[in-house]
């Protein structure tokens, strides 16, 4: 059927390949199969699987049925850290509102980002456990949530299902691109700085702002966190990144240095 | 929170409950099950089990989770004509080109539709046999067909999968409409920083970082330049912007009073 074979250039299913899925501490081994048919049902191919609790596991390769090659390529680590370590773009799922809103895409929005963004890097989308989803902490490693507007009465989709939702959604961005309908995105002149050297950089503020004493000792974790959020929603280039970190560094040698000149002044009274 | 709390209006969400689905020799009952929670999830409510092969059975009662109370209301019926007698428009789901192509919707497309005739009589949406789909018998009864463009490779969905992304753009649909535009999720927690108020940030962070030696003296427009794009990029909320500065006056007080302590010791000898 003519409207069927939307001609997806090979380079726009290629794209399909630079967004992983990553699963964080999954329960039911059944659910990392039915995640993984889901993917490749919508073109996708890269799994991380963050310390699940059964795997590998019979029931695993029964649900994910075709699937299976997926499931042999899933890669297996014990942190959610070396999952998105290298991605440029890193989404987290968010059944519920938190404390601190975070950028929030829908499903849609989140499908022609993460398209958009695989052009120059790779992106990650992360779910959580079945019970309780993703802890505020990983989700503060996160640049943006997503949320499946599910019905307020009942909101906790199955794990495959919301795999499914997102990567059919990853999907039809894919096609619309492939089709050259794509919205214009504005392009930027640095590449995006990569998740673990924001990780770096959120240590190295931590320790500056911690020497010049400026925490609250009541309410550190709240201005870290609002810090955290600050630089997931702006995106840091690698540029701005360097010239971020530069200033910390100028702040520690100046404390350090005048310490050690006030040290030398008390020695030579 | 508020941002997940998007008002559809009762008239809208209404909609989702003349929107049927209608699962045709269903093959395992886990499926129903899952169908029946993906339904509920998206807020729809009606489920009608054209000669199912197994059911009642507990598994689909497990697989239904929180929906259970979709399973007991679904009618059961011995053909596809009780089911979809009383609509006004009925969509088959079709997995792949077939002889004689008919009106075919994507899903959006599909979504669009039925919330829109929803409005005015009941809407069916038919789902085949987990193994080869609706007959043509069947799909020649439909008004249009619906195909989910899943990757040509591996194409088969699961079932409740099927049902789930069908259900979602239904969902979408009815947001759409009930806001009388996409769903916007971003309301924040604080207001935005005033222009001015950013703009005195600017001076105060240039100010410290020539305290502290930072500027290279060749290029120190440049580098407040792109501090600049980094943060009319991120759009400072108010408790942001109060917390950055509060850092900026911690690190002059620090140089301020290291300075001064300095002189002091320099006066007493």
């Amino acid at each position: 059927m003519s409207e069927h074979r939307i001609s997806a250039s090979g380079s726009a299913e290629e794209l399909l390949k630079k967004v992983r899925v990553v699963l964080v501490n999954t329960t039911h081994p059944g659910n990392i199969g039915g995640a993984a048919r889901a993917m490749k049902n919508m073109g996708l191919s890269s799994l991380y699987l963050v310390a699940p609790k059964e795997y590998p596991a019979d029931r695993a390769v029964w649900r994910a049925a075709g699937a299976v090659d997926v499931l042999d390529s899933a890669i297996v680590v014990d942190t959610l850290e070396e999952a998105i370590g290298d991605c440029g773009l890193v989404v987290g799922t968010s059944a519920r509102g938190r404390r601190i809103p975070w950028p929030l895409f829908t499903p849609r929005e989140f499908g022609e980002k993460a398209i958009h963004e695989a052009k120059t890097h790779d992106v990650a989308v992360v779910f959580g456990r079945e019970d309780r989803g993703l802890t505020n902490d990983e989700l503060h490693k996160c640049h943006y949530h997503v949320h499946i507007p599910s019905n307020p009465d009942y909101s906790a989709l199955n794990l495959a299902t919301a795999v499914q939702v997102l990567c059919y959604e990853v999907r039809m961005a894919m096609l619309t691109l492939a089709e050259g309908k794509e919205p214009h995105f504005d392009d930027w002149d640095v590449p995006p700085a990569r998740h673990k050297d924001v990780e770096m950089y959120f240590e190295h503020l931590e320790e500056t702002m911690t020497d010049l004493g400026f925490f609250t000792p009541e309410n550190p974790r709240q201005t870290m966190t609002r810090m955290r959020r600050l630089y997931s929603r702006i995106r840091l280039d690698q540029m701005e990144l360097n010239i971020m970190r530069g200033m910390l560094t100028a702040i520690q040698n100046f404390v350090y240095h005048t310490n050690k000149k006030l040290e030398k002044q008390q020695k030579e009274p």
